[in-house]
């Protein structure tokens, strides 16, 4: 299922961390590909563009083949600014509100994020559009879209438009309450037990309300149960997911999708099984490679991009 | 309103990065008070006896005075171990679980903590319970009391008895978030805004389960609306305090009384003047000292102590 075989554009998610590049044909099929640790939290303004090249070089990019990124490079503190599309808006809309790089001999585009304006619950994003957008192209145009992480985003796509989005920390908040706090004297690297990460999961997600009383039983319980205390690090990741969980999902009846983004994501998924709650799994690094190729589709309606991948909407 | 002029018993609350002490009178009445930074956090178990010595001799405290300690002093990694007591329990009940030191010329007794045995959500308490016996000997033997701090605790008291009580790490999330986290761009130490605390408090206060979805709205704000946006630091205060307070009032209507001890208790009092929720002040230094004298009343019922300082049981 590719195109002529020659690579037609490249596809990058340049995030906080990494950056990872993509080289496909006409018909997304992925001709190279090549992943850099310069991420955008360590690359100054005029660091972009000799990170791109040295990227291009390496996959044996050919001069005239444009690329299209994703991520925090879009930040104002990234390459060049791409400035927020607002919600409520149809994901495909990204493509529009691409920005070009001048200056350099390619033709570089980076895509915009999305910001909630909301006065109380402000919301940002950057990355997550492109993936919603991918999730679209895929044929979940109508889902609550799970997309766990140090700072997990919880998504909801109707009819193709991103109406809303909640960011909760829950990954941070685990680092920072397990190794900074008093916490991380029970809170132990490695150790770990399925059982009492359902418990607490079940526990939050039934009171979420009531998580900042649950939190410091994570100090009290070894000091009064010792060994007989529940694994403090299962314990605190189950507190933490339940209560997303509930808040995220908000009642909400349409279908929930989990993005797939490496091991969190299991955790995840144990935590909705053990809730009895059906979701389906979608693959994170799919999906932005969808979303990336659409919006190019959309940007260079002349360059014959014509997404021949997804012949089955749904498979992955 | 002292006794017979001469120091009858030293009080000390030793706690984790303190230690303050008092030599009273058999009347209650202060003649001498000590301040020493040696906290528990700060003092290998053979260095607590030394650092006693050399207070009780700054303030010439005859030999055959004795001492009554209350706090971390009591903890396993203390001096010496005053295992709790269990809720529910009377708290006059602390002067009956004081633990003698061996081996010193002195009487010196340490008063033991409370814990909550509860296999869900364990919680413990070393120093607070003496302010509450303290509050109980002033009057307040019905109420839920609030002690904000690093780790607050709201503790209920019903006819004397300590039924329950609940620990919120507030203190110290505050300043994990603003500190470590990624609100450190936006929360800025110093900053601050009545206004912006009060809606606050009102938001988390009248959605506790949502406080996770909150937070981040702390970094998006000002991204999307630059000097438009709350004042950091006013803000996660408040979402933070706002949330304790719901949670810790627990729909109970009993008289609410608030331990004054530094600063943290001014943003309690404004937050609940804020919900309009009326309650009472009490003061941290004068309810840990009269707790002290009670339990010392009963520990030595032969030294003649009597407190002649309540003559108005809720005068301050």
């Amino acid at each position: 299922m590719t195109g002529d075989g020659e690579t037609g554009i490249v596809l990058a998610d340049w995030g906080t961390s990494n950056l990872r590049l993509w080289a496909v044909d006409t018909g997304g099929g992925v001709r190279a590909y090549h992943r850099s640790d310069m991420g955008m939290g360590r690359l100054e303004r005029d660091g972009f563009e000799p990170e791109l090249d040295r990227c291009l070089a390496v996959m044996a990019v050919p001069a005239d083949v444009p690329v299209l990124i994703c991520g925090m490079a879009g930040a104002a503190q990234g390459w060049r600014e791409a400035p927020y599309l607002a919600t409520p808006c149809a994901v495909a809309e990204i493509a529009d509100g691409a920005v070009r790089i001048d200056g350099t001999g390619r033709d570089i585009r980076i895509l915009p994020g999305i910001a909630q304006r909301n006065s109380t619950t402000p919301d940002v994003m950057r990355g997550e559009e492109t993936i919603l957008h991918g999730l679209v192209r895929q044929g979940r145009s109508d889902a609550m879209v799970c997309l766990p992480g140090t700072h997990a985003k919880w998504a909801r796509l109707a009819g193709g438009h991103l109406t809303g989005f909640r960011t909760m920390m829950t990954g941070e908040m685990f680092a920072l309450l397990g190794e900074t706090s008093i916490l991380r004297h029970t809170v132990v690297a490695g150790d770990w037990s399925d059982g009492d990460f359902a418990a607490a999961v079940a526990e939050s997600h039934g009171a979420a309300g009531e998580l900042p009383a649950m939190l410091f039983g994570l100090r009290a319980g070894p000091l009064l149960f010792g060994d007989d205390a529940p694994c403090g690090a299962a314990r605190l990741s189950g507190l933490l997911i339940g209560a997303e969980i509930a808040i995220g999902m908000a009642g909400d009846d349409a279908p929930l999708c989990l993005v797939a983004n490496g091991g969190m994501a299991d955790r995840y998924a144990a935590a909705l099984t053990s809730l009895g709650i059906g979701f389906e799994i979608a693959d994170s690094e799919a999906a932005v490679r969808a979303g990336l190729f659409a919006a190019a589709a959309r940007i260079w309606p002349d360059r014959g991009f014509q997404d021949t991948t997804l012949t089955d909407p749904k498979g992955e």
